[in-house]
C-alpha cells in the first residue's frame, strides 16, 4: 500500500455527497472511482497483515483468495444491476492491464534506473504456461459457441467454469502445499506485521464497506456517464474499472520494479492475471447462475483478441529472464494500441 | 506394449459374434473399440521387434512409417466409407489427444512420483519447432479457403499435401541420416529383441489382419451408435478414434514418465502428433484422391483452433525442460475443456 | 552486395527501350523486376559505405532507416498510382519473405556447410520479442475493425501508426544510444569502407534515380501484367515486389549463413522485418493521407494470418539458439505452402 494514494480518500466524503444531492452522475462516477483506488490496497494491506498473523498456509490462501477482491466487488455489483457486457470486459480489461499496463510500467520505470534487469526464468516460465493454460479455457466457450444466443452457452460455461476452478484449487495445493518451496510470496515487503491483528480486521471491515459503496455508485453512474461523454460501456468495461480496481496492487508491481525486484513484480502483474481467469471469472460465473444473471463466457473476438495476444507477448517478453526499459515501452504502446482500438469499436 | 490391455483381446471373438448375429450395432461399436486397443499394441510392439532385426536405419524408418498404423487403417476404411468429416476430426484428435491427453498424463502420474521432472530441453525445442511446422503447413489450406464448398480446395490440398510429405521425407533423412546422433529412439525399451524374427512378422501380420476386421466392424456401426446415443460423429472422430487408436502408445509414454525417462514420453507424444500432421494426413489426403473420395484439408473452425492451441500449450510447457503434475493436470484440463466444447458443438 | 548481381544491370537499358517502344508490358515488368535487383544492392552497399564515413551513431541511423529504401520507393509509386491492396500485400510479402525465405534459406544452405549452427540467444530472443510487438500493434486495426468500409479505419490506422513510429524511434534511442553496446550492427563485413565518400554518394544517387524509374516501370505494368498472365495483384504485391525490393540484402544473410555468422543473418532478417512494421508501414500511412490515397492498415485475414504464423514460427526455431538444414527446409515449405495458397485465393 502506497501512502502517497492517502489524498484519494478525500473522494469518498464527497461521492456520498454528490450521490445525496442526486446531481451530476458524471461527477459521481469520477468520485467514485478516485476513492476506490486507495480503498482497494487498504483492502490489499490489510489483508497481507491478517495473513501473517494466520501463518503462511492459511495465510497464503487468504492472499491468493482476496488478492483481487476489490474488483471482484465492483463486478459483483455490475453482475446484480444485469452489465453482463461490463462484467465480460472488466475480465478481459483486468488480464491485459496487468499484463501489459503494469508489467510495462514496471519494466520502463525499473528500466530507467537500472540498465539491465534479470529475474528468474523457471519461476516466469512456470507463471507464464500456468497463465497460458488459464486464459486457453477462459476463452474455449467463447471459440466454440461464437454467436451470442447460443442455447449451449449456459451449460458449457459452467461446466468449464468447474473445471477453471477445480484447476485453481489443485494449483493452491501446488503452491501451498506439494510444491510450497518454489513459490514464496512476497516475503520481501512482509517478513514482520506493522499492525495489530484487531488494526488489520478493523482496516479490512472499514475499507471492504466503503468499497462496497462506492462500486454501488460507481455501478449505477454507468449508464448516466455512459450517455453523457460518448463513451462506451466496453471501454468502462476494459480499461476503466480494471485500471481502479488494481491500482494499488499495481503500484506495489512498479515500486518493486524500482528496487529491482523483478521477480516479485511479475509474479504480481502475471499472478494476478492468472487469477482472474482461474478464480474470479469462475466465481462471477457461479454467483450470476446463482443470482439470475446467467453469465456466460462467450467474449466478444475483440475481447479474445487482446487476451490471446496479451498473453503470448508476456509469454515471450519474460522467457530470456532479463528486461529493459524498451521492452516496458514496447508493452505500454501494445496497450496503447489496443485502447485506442477500444475507443473506435 | 502393456501386457495388461491382454483382457481386451476377448472383445475379439464378442465383436465377432455380435456382427454376425446383426443385432446391436452399439454393441458392435463398442467390443470393436476395446480390441483396437491391444491389437494396436501388438503391432507397435511387431513393428519394433523387426526394427532391431533389420538394423538401425531401416528400423527407424519402419518404426516412423508404421507407428500410426492401426489409426491409419481404421481412418483409410473410414474415408472408403466417404465419412469425410469423421477423417478429419481424428487427425484433430490425434494431433491433441498427443498433445494433452497423453502427455497430461504422463507428467500428471510421472509428477506424482517425482517431485519434479526435467528432460533435455534442445530436444524438446527441436521436437516442438517441427510439430509446429508441419501444423502450420496441415491448417493453411483451410485458414485460406474457409468455405467447404471452395472449388480450389481439392488442388490446394493436394499440393500442400505433397509438401508437407516432401518435408516428412526431408525429416527422415535428417534423423536417420545426416543427424542421426541427435535422435537416439527409445533404444532404452528395446535394445535386444524379445522375439524371434518369425514370431515378430506373425504377430504383426495376425494384429493387422484383426484390426482391419475391427476397424471395417466400427466404421460401419459409427452411423447407427450416433442415431441411437446422441453423439455426434465429429465426437467419435476427435475423441473415441484417436484414443483407441493411440491407447497402447499412449501407456507406453505414461510408462515412461513413471520410470521418470521424460525424455522419451515427450518424443512419443510429440513425435506421435508431428507424425500425423506430416505423414498421415497428407497420405489420406493422397489415398483419397485415388479412391474417388476427394478428401480436403478445410478443417473447421473448432479444429483449427485447437490444433492451433494444442500445439502452443505444448510449446510453451515444454520451453523449461521441466514439468511437475500441476502441468500434468493444466494439461489435462485443456483437454476436457476442449472434448467438453465439442459435445457441445 | 554481391558482384555476380552485375550482369542483372543489363535489365536496365532493354526495360527502357521496352517502356519506349509501348510494346509488351509483361515483358517491361520482368525487366523492371529483374533490373531492382542489383541496383537496391547498390543502394544498400553505398549507404553502408557512408555510414562508415559519417561514424557509428549517424551511421546506424541511415543504415536503420534506408535499409529497406529499394521497396519503400516500389511501394510509394503503387501508393501514387492508388494501388492500395498492393501495398499492404507487399508490407505482408515483406515480413513473410524476410522470416521464412531468407532465414529458411540461410540455415538451409548454411546448414549444409556446417552440421550445426548456433547463434546468441539473448540477442535473437530481444529482436524477436520487439518483431513479435511490432507485428502486434500494426495488425490490431485490421482485428478490430475487419471490414473493409469502415469509417473508423483511418483515424485507427493513423493513431497506430503514429505509436508504432514512437516505438521506432524510442527502439532507435535504444540501439543508438542508452544500450548501444548490445547491437553490434553487421561491423564484421564493413569495417573499413571500400569507397571513397564521393564515390559512395555518386552511387547512391545514379542507383536512387534508375530505382525511381525502374519503380514506376513496374508499377505502371502491374495491370496488364494481372490481366495477360492471370495472376492476382495480391500474388504480385506478397511475392514478387518483396523478393526483388529485398533480393540484395538477402543474398548478404544467405552468404553471412554460409561463413558461419548465424548472428548476422538473423539480425538482417529479423531486423529488416521489424523495420517493415514499425517504420515502412507507417511511413506509408502517413504519406497516404497527405498524397490523398487513404492507406489504412486494415489487411486481409489471409495476410493476418501468414503474417502472425510466420511470426511465431520465427520466435520458436530463433529460441534454441541452433539451427540445422532441416529447420531452414521447414522454413522454406512453410513459405511455399502460404505462397501455393496466395495463388488459389
Amino acid at each position: 500500500m502506497v501512502k502517497y494514494l492517502n489524498p484519494l480518500l478525500l473522494a469518498i466524503p464527497v461521492s456520498i455527497f454528490v450521490h445525496l444531492s442526486g446531481h451530476s452522475p458524471v461527477l459521481l462516477f469520477f468520485t467514485a472511482c478516485l476513492s476506490i483506488i486507495p480503498l482497494s490496497g487498504y483492502m490489499g494491506k490489510a489483508t497481507e497483515e491478517i495473513a501473517i498473523y494466520v501463518g503462511p498456509r492459511v495465510g497464503g490462501l487468504l492472499n491468493a483468495t482476496f488478492g483481487n477482491a476489490a474488483e471482484l466487488i465492483i463486478t459483483i455489483f455490475a453482475l446484480k444491476a444485469g452489465l453482463l457486457e461490463v462484467v465480460k470486459a472488466s475480465i478481459t480489461g483486468s488480464i491485459i492491464g496487468n499484463l501489459l499496463l503494469v508489467l510495462g510500467l514496471s519494466m520502463l520505470l525499473g528500466g530507467f534506473k537500472y540498465k539491465r534487469q534479470s529475474f528468474n526464468r523457471a519461476a516466469a516460465g512456470m507463471h507464464t504456461s500456468m497463465l497460458l493454460m488459464a486464459v486457453t479455457g477462459l476463452i474455449i466457450p467463447a471459440v466454440f459457441l461464437n454467436t451470442h444466443s447460443n442455447p449451449a452457452a449456459e451449460p458449457l460455461s459452467l461446466g468449464v467454469a468447474g473445471i477453471l476452478m477445480l484447476v485453481y484449487i489443485l494449483s493452491l495445493v501446488f503452491s501451498l502445499h506439494t510444491h510450497k518451496d518454489v513459490f514464496r510470496p512476497s516475503q520481501e515487503c512482509s517478513d514482520s506485521p506493522s499492525w495489530s491483528k484487531a488494526q488489520s480486521l478493523a482496516v479490512l471491515l472499514i475499507a471492504t464497506f466503503f468499497v462496497v459503496i462506492e462500486s454501488e455508485f460507481l455501478v449505477e453512474s454507468i449508464d448516466p456517464v455512459v450517455k453523457a461523454l460518448g463513451i462506451s460501456e466496453l471501454f468502462i468495461g476494459v480499461i476503466v474499472i480494471p485500471i481502479i480496481g488494481n491500482a494499488a496492487e499495481h503500484s506495489t508491481s512498479v515500486l518493486m520494479a524500482m528496487k529491482n525486484k523483478m521477480d516479485i513484480s511479475l509474479e504480481i502483474a502475471i499472478g494476478s492475471s492468472t487469477q482472474i481467469a482461474l478464480f474470479v471469472a469462475p466465481l462471477l460465473v457461479f454467483l450470476g447462475y446463482f443470482m439470475g444473471q446467467p453469465l456466460d463466457l462467450l467474449f466478444t473476438g475483440y475481447e479474445l483478441i487482446v487476451i490471446i495476444m496479451g498473453t503470448v507477448i508476456t509469454a515471450i517478453i519474460s522467457m530470456d529472464g532479463r528486461s529493459n526499459w524498451l521492452e516496458g515501452a514496447q508493452l505500454l504502446a501494445a496497450y496503447s494500441i489496443m485502447a485506442l482500438a477500444f475507443l473506435f469499436v
